[in-house]
């Protein structure tokens, strides 16, 4: 494919939440087809009857040698995998990409295998939605969301180019460049810490006890506990993959609640008013940006 | 004041973004006036000028005689406060409400001046913003909130009625009756502790962090700490007043991180799996109610 050419063909591999809003967001770029790919037959007969794909596939095969960009929309594990299984199916100009939320396992498995000529530019748009599947797919979910590109020595300025540009057309805000170790140690604290926040909250009682909960919550209690509807092979899978750094943000949170909690045991409310203000000037500087 | 019949005089006291928007909402229940009483004359001007209020009163005084329901948006210590420093001017059928979010130390507070046929409910919309001030304030906010009633060995059935009947007609969805001490535990828990973790998370890292990370956050991180940008002064003194009940909250919530954590670490994907499906049952209970 030309630079930024985006008349081509595109395979989307994965028909979930994330690949199917993939293949929605990527009409804009007037691509010649996108071909889907899933195991899931209901899936890709969704995909069809709504015209998110042109052709849909169960698997990998011959087909894909007419695919000028590849994005791999899967867990991490199967990412590896499919590229794995599908190198012979691939042509030697292809250009691959994946939506994984953990980076370093991913970037290095692919590299160590991935002949020269075939180019691998990972990237991770930080959207999603608490629902799975292909019916709650939109390309709305890529409006001004943060996208990140984790750049290898394998890549090329045209492979990086490409999956910036197509991140932007897909209506992303913010196109950042970080190696996939800086991209690991950010979402510990971004986005894995706060599920295991919100799992941790759903948890904190006895069975029963939210449901009798319920009429006592408020915004507070729903947007702490949102993504407590976890996909559960997902983020297990992301946990483990990245536990080193994600148990780091876990005790350094930890540490920070134990701070507050000594102020309060302390009923010492210069230290709690110091703690709130900290909280709010750092959460009105990241909401402004 | 008859049952339920509300071409009475309102006096809100407290024009900031609750009071304020109790204001707003009152007007659907066609009273003879809505009487605002804030310090702070700005505030004041802003609700006159809105066409919010019909009067307004920088503190109490003699005009209360003619008040037949007052509500009390202040913060818990000043409500205590105010009422009474009122009692004299209030007229002795008076009917009293207030907003609190800690229940137990203002009703017995409260019951233990308060004379014969004077009469308070204690009542907490579950409801607010991350934002203060009147500017702030709207109607909306009680649409489809959660109202609880705290009663009262003094209330009477009228009483009760009186609150309940403008709950929902301010567009509340459920009215909660619990005694105050089962209030100040329930919200220890959906509202206190909320508060906690959304602070905590702020000030996870060292000073400048989190500015670095605004390009790698995406909705769970937001909704997280959405209500870090905290009220001080009004959160300091609702934590110090339920302060046992919240450590409480804080180290059981402490133990369910712990668990989690402890899985993670061992790499223990059946444990972590058995966590994920307790968190989402309970998550999909709470939001089907």
């Amino acid at each position: 494919m030309e630079d930024c050419d985006f008349k081509v063909n595109i395979a989307v591999v994965g028909m979930g939440l994330i690949g199917g809003s993939y293949a929605m967001a990527l009409r804009v770029l007037n691509p010649k087809s996108i071909i889907g790919i899933d195991k899931d037959k209901k899936a890709l007969d969704n995909a069809l009857h709504r015209g998110i794909i042109d052709r849909g596939y169960e698997s990998g095969g011959r087909f894909l040698k007419e695919v000028d960009l590849a994005i791999i929309a899967l867990y991490p594990r199967d990412t590896v995998e499919f590229v794995k299984n599908n190198l012979s199916n691939f042509k030697m100009e292809v250009l691959i990409t994946d939506t994984s939320s953990v980076k370093k396992d991913v970037v290095n498995n692919i590299n160590a295998f991935l002949p020269d000529g075939m180019e691998f530019v990972s990237g991770h748009p930080m959207t999603g939605r608490e629902c799975r599947g292909i019916e709650f797919a939109s390309a709305d979910i890529f409006t001004k969301a943060n996208y990140i590109i984790t750049p290898s020595s394998k890549n090329t300025s045209r492979g990086l180019k490409v999956i910036d540009t197509m991140a932007r057309k897909m209506g992303c805000s913010n196109v950042t460049y970080v190696s996939p170790e800086e991209h690991d140690d950010a979402i510990a604290f971004t986005s894995q810490l706060p599920h295991v926040v919100a799992v941790s909250l759903m948890n904190s009682h006895e069975e029963g006890f939210i449901d009798h909960m319920a009429l006592f919550t408020g915004g507070s209690f729903r947007d702490a506990t949102r993504v407590a509807q976890i996909n559960s092979g997902l983020w297990s899978q992301l946990f483990i993959m990245n536990s080193n750094k994600l148990v780091d943000e876990i005790e350094r949170f930890q540490r920070s609640i134990d701070r507050l909690k000594t102020a309060i045991i302390y009923r010492d409310m210069k230290s709690i008013d110091h703690i709130f203000q900290n909280a709010i000037r750092r959460r009105k500087a990241l909401v402004k940006r």
